[in-house]
């Protein structure tokens, strides 16, 4: 059995960023040490970084004192806004690359766009966002939810961070006919892209596909989705503890990869535990 | 046999206004009384005005006074400007509408866009647009050549006013990913989608369609294009002489069109010899 592992699994640069922002802050920052929410969507990682002294907190309510960490996939306007008002000190783990997509959705709301977002309406990164932009927003997971929508005189559109590209693509072309001027931001990570493209191309050539990242990522699920659609053999786990022995058996090539939020330490794991299922 | 006609069949605001204009021009304004290019994309409805007095010059060149009329697809930035120079009387019958897309488009260049024109690159509109945007813009009819262009920073889009909304849909779903920021102006004409509809309604309905309108009328071209997509029985045709008997032949169903520069005179010459064939 042969093994074709994705060389753009693991870490993004902002999932890093904010890991190293966290392990420095526990050495560093006044305590008691708290993210809004997890910092990353990885368990495993944040179990780590919660025996370092970081505590998960969901709401900015349950933080009296000490440092705050901004997870890295943003906060909402009214979590900032308390944060600041309890005098907490924070530190903004916030990946730029959202930031970025916070900033441009600002812009265009203040430049009198309606503004829709591409994405989870659920997700705490477009929740974030969101909450800087009033009432005239909306947000679609799925190009048909246009049709409920506009017209528009002017629209703006931006996409959660890790949205794939063709959704992206459909939703602005189901908006075209319904606006007079459509501006749009690409605020997909190039990183997310590169990650999803990478795997379409291993799930096609492969007969089984292992997808390692956290249940509630949304980038590790999307990526197992699309890795799903071209390949019926995909299985997405969070740990090797997951692993199936039959997922392998008649097997002669299996494709892994993991979301931007899965630790490398646990991508190894899977690693050699399916290279041990080999022998 | 029964003819379906479309409602939406024949002159638009724009070539009506610009017939208006030059019937208008042909009592008041002084003589030699020339247009710049047709007025129109229809050979009988420039005929009627050429004896009228009104000419078709192909060039600014060769004329030296006078009245110049700007057809209705607009004119280049060097003819304008030597229009003026030559103190020439103008008479502007530019479509509002192409109008308003040759400012769309000034406005982007104007504000750092690269400028991409979905449209046919040899069309009189398009040529006008073009030359009021200097060196950094590009024109395509089809979604694939944008693989050739890009990557942009800041990417604007218009489209020649009478082109397929699907299309300029195309174009920019395949325009996304090669740019950070897309700014779109639907500059497609909205009597053209209008009539573009329904004609696709029609064709899906008949046995055979006809499409009336001048061979170097570009919205007339697409509009036969797109019917014969559905219809294969479609036939382009600019008078009545060119009916064929064989056409009709155990059709129980025939739908009829016209372009937007097509005389009503000619579309009902059209309709009764259709009739005629009937009895």
């Amino acid at each position: 059995m042969k093994l074709v592992i994705a060389k753009s699994s693991g870490f993004c640069f902002g999932v890093k960023r904010a890991m190293d922002m966290a392990l420095d802050a526990a050495k560093k920052y006044p305590k008691p040490l708290y993210t809004l929410g997890p910092l990353i969507h990885n368990p495993q990682a944040v179990e780590f970084i919660d025996q370092l002294g970081i505590k998960v907190r969901d709401r900015i309510g349950q933080i009296s004192k000490g440092t705050v960490i901004f997870r890295s996939h943003g906060v909402s306007l009214d979590d900032f806004r308390m944060a600041r008002e309890k005098r907490l000190l924070i530190l903004d783990a916030t990946c730029p690359i959202v930031k970025r997509a916070q900033v441009q959705a600002k812009y265009l709301h203040r430049h009198g766009y309606s503004v829709l977002i591409v994405g989870d309406a659920e997700h705490p990164e477009v929740e974030a966002i969101r909450s800087y932009l009033g009432k005239d927003v909306a947000v679609v997971d799925d190009a048909r939810a246009v049709n409920q929508l506009g017209p528009w005189k002017k629209l703006g559109v931006i996409a959660q961070t890790t949205q794939s590209q063709s959704l992206f693509k459909e939703v602005i072309a189901c908006s075209m006919e319904k606006a007079k001027e459509v501006r749009v931001f690409n605020t997909i990570c190039q990183a997310t892209t590169i990650r999803q493209r990478e795997a379409i191309e291993i799930a096609r050539k492969v007969d089984c596909m292992v997808v390692v990242g956290g249940y509630n990522s949304g980038n590790t699920q999307r990526l197992a989705a699309i890795c799903k659609e071209i390949q019926p053999h995909t299985h997405q786990i969070e740990t090797s503890r997951e692993l199936n022995l039959r997922w392998f058996s008649r097997k002669e090539k299996v494709g892994l990869t993991a979301g931007a939020s899965t630790p490398h330490w646990i991508i190894q794991e899977v690693e050699s535990e399916i290279r041990g299922l080999k022998g």
